[in-house]
């Protein structure tokens, strides 16, 4: 079965860096479908960050699966890479996290169904049981976590039995509505994307579209993030927004805003599956 | 010479407010060229408050330019209505305060030039002498008046005075770099007409482009707001947005937040100067 | 129980309409909520159209549900008015027609379970058997009609006597593959809303993301109009665009297209169902 | 003086391609600061094409300015390449046509001015005197060539003599009302950047503004491309739009056109003084 290779690097910058990796494909005939590339500013002394992302034809690559990581690592040591290979025929797994409002979720649903996302689905997993039968119409295990006071952290023990379980390798907060601890975050570094109904950094927190409506926002929003340890503050991978106006009420901006919300996750799901985003500190290079 | 009446009103909601209005109108022979309505929401007990822009021909109307007031008074009186009535052919006088940037400036006169937009510009004052030649290109007098950290309060002092010379109606604000003071804001309720660039209420106050920048967004806006005494905490009147990228630098942020700024600011002064625009608390009604 | 009236007028333009229409429902002490109203430009000698929607307290409204016509009437006949009334608690009924695309009807379907869509839906039909579980998740009865190119006539007369038997307002062509003959088009004028994948008038008929691309246009668009007997040329409710790149495929076209498809289309039913349009002539004016 | 390096280079797709294009570079020292690719799908005999950008740093290069071409041609020759290669030192020359409006050439003139645009503008002709002072503000002189029916053929001619004399690369229609001859097209093949006022291939011609009001199209556009012998015909640039209603007149969607316009003919002259445009048959690669 064929497949691509997808090569995610970053370094510090230096000359001759596209030279030595296209180079590297060259010398196993390799054959590079696509290839982006960016530096970062950087600042006076440290020079800037080099990303890039290869996309590489399985076929004819003289690098079968298993050797690539071996013949490529010494050229990755001397220039101090990060990176790592994914391959297409090995698409990610993917958690879905949910409570009780449904647009995200089916939304991504359908888009999974019709081959928009590169992902297999093993499990659907809320704090509610709403939404049981948006997951199994798909075929999808549903599992139900409810979360109590008392029981919030044996209960998010038991959820990262379950991804690991079944090896997830994103999860995805498709309008989650608690707040995961720190160990849950650091379980999953730039693994979990999360979709804020606000234009972030605007509205942080609770309530977003109350309170734009009592500000009197001509525009609202909605972002797209991983999540980090603080909350609503971690890499932003996209936004987008809707105009509003003042007739618009609070349940006027929640519908428009739900418009946004799954148009907006469902597109850094998509990157993110996609092997298009890399992390530079508290920013995201997307190479769309 | 032909012009139109526009009437503007607000006042607590009630039965028949739109029968009694246009039944005024229609018994002075007036003809109702548009009317837009809107009530707000308001809380249990006070209920909502009502809004209405009618525009009325002239010609034809039974009520002469000097008797409207007094004839419409006792209704108003009736329905506890805050209200105005303009002219068309009295267009508002505008004055435009910058500082360095020209965009703003630029756009508007060119618009003001092209007929976009229904005023009289007496006069553009500024602390910088920079744009000097911009405002006398379309030979609007251009008023120099530094501020230095001594004479800020004497030069606003001497700003008031030159703005009520010139009969000002409208103060738009085209990134003049000045905070005004309390006193100034006071002299022109809702009739200060500032441009912020960002999007409120994300980074409120100085640098929006470098923070927005440091925070990884991935779209920038501009709000055109009426200035209250609270920094960037007017009411909104128009926001817009462009969307960014990991490549732009904080200048290519500034470059292309340039247009946007100018766009939001042009569409907000044009309301304003139509009327189409009642103050709602910290909300603004936009009759477009 | 409680409800609205909505009121839509359309006549020629004359002075006193407002006024004549406000004072009978104030007479009547009705409570107007909202009220919108336009004049067309019309030509030199015939004037403009007059175009009026209002909203009506039901509750406190000194006309019965069944006296409204015959007293409304007389007034109605004097300025020559095309007028309806409809009722907030008395939904429309609304069919969808699909063949084998679902985006559009999904998102219908799930906007209707969300209370989004004022409406009964009593039936999908289509020529395909694929989105029969689409429908039947929300309980909705799939009607499969097979057309071959000899049963045509015979399944649109069959379609016609369905959509007749379940009493059925407005249809929607939610990406529905077969073109409507002239006699069923007329059985509901103004009333099949269909959703045309380009940004008309570009790209009128077949297969319009193969011809976007081979123009290489750098926006596709999606148009939601009324059908008349002339194939995507009836009036026009509403359009959006996406951007696209040289690196979009005629599939990546697709898959764009089904977001902004399935968004006009959405915004366009519901603003048929909430009565906010009125066709004038070959355009339509739309109370937002 | 420091200056980058651009190299454009399109040629039949073929394995190995970024590897000897970065190590020739990087044999020479060079230091690649932004590299840019795509591959064409093609169809299925002839295989795609190749497209690439390189920004290239001139400090520290080994190859000096005449002698690049020598040093490359061979690689260029084997690979059966178009290639071209242009030195950010040397910022081309555009003249601008107008003819009466103003706001793309204000517009140019402004960007040029803030120094968004990378270009000499040695002259602005027109068929009209109305816009010399548009141009004498900056200080670029403005050549009026009248043009009436007999004398068309011999003012295009006294124009490419005044293009040639002035040295110059790029041409930009600011909205210039005359149709050029074929001669004068293939004197500047994909080197004349055109505004349409319309969203091609919707309303190609005469008129847009007012054929696209007599439709009621509820969005207008404006498109900025490359011209060719067939009128609006040539490889699209750049597109984008702006959302009327039935309120706005044909007077409104000029106005709301000239925002587009100005916004989208900016763009692409950008891209393309910045060489970030390359031709592919009837559709352009953009590097953004």
């Amino acid at each position: 079965m064929s497949y691509n290779l997808r090569l995610l690097i970053s370094c510090p910058d230096r000359k001759g860096l596209i030279s030595a990796i296209s180079s590297f494909i060259a010398m196993h005939d390799g054959n590079i479908l696509s290839a982006d590339q960016y530096v970062s500013e950087g600042d006076k002394q440290a020079g800037g960050n080099f990303f890039m992302r290869l996309e590489i034809e399985g076929d004819g690559f003289g690098l079968g699966r298993d050797e690539f990581d071996g013949a490529f690592a010494p050229l990755a040591r001397r220039h101090n890479m990060d990176w790592r290979v994914t391959h297409t025929d090995a698409p990610k797994r993917m958690a879905i996290l949910v409570s009780r409002y449904d647009h995200c979720l089916i939304d991504l649903l359908w888009r999974w169904d019709a081959g928009e996302l590169e992902a297999e689905i093993p499990l659907v997993v809320s704090n509610h049981p709403d939404l049981a039968s948006r997951a199994e119409i798909y075929g999808i295990p549903f599992h139900h976590l409810p979360v109590t006071r008392g029981s919030k952290a044996e209960q998010e023990s038991a959820m990262l039995d379950l991804l690991s379980e079944h090896e997830i390798d994103v999860v995805v907060l498709a309008r989650y509505m608690q707040i995961l601890t720190p160990k849950f975050v650091r379980s999953y570094p730039d693994r979990i994307i999360n979709i804020h109904h606000s234009f972030l950094p605007a509205f942080v927190g609770a309530d977003p579209y109350r309170r734009a409506h009592e500000r009197g926002v001509k525009t609202i929003g909605a972002t797209a993030h991983y999540v980090t340890e603080d909350l609503d503050a971690g890499p932003i991978i996209h936004q987008d927004v809707a105009h509003v106006t003042h007739r618009d009420t609070v349940e006027d901006l929640v519908r428009l805003g739900r418009e946004v919300e799954r148009r907006v996750l469902a597109r850094a799901v998509r990157w993110h599956l996609e092997d298009r985003i890399l992390v530079d500190g508290n920013r995201t290079v997307v190479f769309e």
